[in-house]
């Protein structure tokens, strides 16, 4: 299903417009346009249509475009139309918070282990899920054949983490720590920058 | 300061540059160049070298560039060379965890005030901050003169909530909700989209 030709800017606003036509079937829609698609996740029509248009037509002209049958394929191209079992290392505050939060299994994000090296935490439990040592994660994460991991230890934690989670098959890597991560280049790093975001808006204060 | 011949693109990346300058110097280096803050922020050397031009030449050729004066003209260019005071709306997990979080003060965005609409959470404490009514929101914003704001409630609240926020004088809101958010024209608005992240990343497993 993956095409390398098409670019990535392409591929990240999928997701966009999967969460806006989400949005638009909880309202009770069933058929959209390009135009009201692209108002409402603020990119122009024209935008819409040559993005949707790498994956083959979605809509015939004039009629628009089925709501349920362009999310359906959407999370098909974006491979989430299934379960992701996520390992999520770091059980402070933001661990807690998104392991408690429900919004990333409604979206398939399932977190099935939560980490953290500090002795006094393990064995502790995050809703059903107990905290298990740093110590056991290369294994289980190989075991489980999981793939996607979240990172929300602290900066200078961050790197050594992401190089276990390589080494145990990891392939996408969501960090929440505010720091670049090296990882090898089949590796996907997505960073969480809610600093990078506020110091972008203030420029224009 | 503000020009706004300066395209977006190339003020959005002014906070990686900042970060990996500050990375640099807790290193101990003083003098960086093109190459290293490209290589270490992941953007190439001339886009670095072109990125900086449109503020005026920072280093001199062959010399590199002096860290902490680099560090200090993009805080000035970026408005992030003083502090902002910021209100917090919303005292869920997330709420509380980002209420704790040291990591935003340390950049300058130091949370004043936590809002919340829930009778039972009310004059509670967050570390030092009491959760205050949102009854009170629009009238304390004001007051106080806070332009920065971060929205921490569910999806469903948080168009409502950010009509008040702008009612109140915010010009710019950090946006927590999986949801796009309408606003007017002159205020910034940046959504932290962690699960659009994820789905962008499972494209490419």
């Amino acid at each position: 299903m993956t095409d390398k030709n098409i670019p990535d800017i392409v591929v990240s606003r999928l997701p966009i417009y999967l969460q806006t036509l989400q949005h638009l079937s909880r309202q009770g829609k069933t058929i959209t346009s390009s135009q009201e698609l692209g108002e409402q996740s603020f990119i122009t029509a024209a935008q819409v249509r040559k993005d949707l248009s790498f994956f083959g037509g979605f809509g015939k002209q004039g009629s628009g475009y089925d709501i349920n049958y362009l999310s359906a394929r959407i999370r098909q191209i974006l491979k989430v139309d299934r379960i992701w079992n996520v390992a999520l290392v770091g059980s402070g505050d933001l661990g807690h918070a998104i392991a408690r939060y429900p919004g990333f299994a409604e979206r398939g994000f399932h977190i099935r282990y939560v980490f953290d090296n500090d002795p006094a935490k393990i064995g502790k439990m995050i809703g059903t899920l107990p905290i298990i040592s740093t110590d056991k994660m290369v294994e289980i994460i190989r075991q489980e054949g999981i793939m996607v991991a979240m990172i929300t230890v602290p900066s200078r934690a961050a790197q050594s983490v992401a190089d276990q989670l390589v080494q145990a098959g990891i392939k996408a890597i969501l960090n929440y720590a505010p720091v670049a991560l090296n990882v090898p280049e089949n590796i996907r790093v997505e960073t969480v920058s809610p600093i990078l975001q506020l110091e972008h808006m203030t420029y224009y204060l």
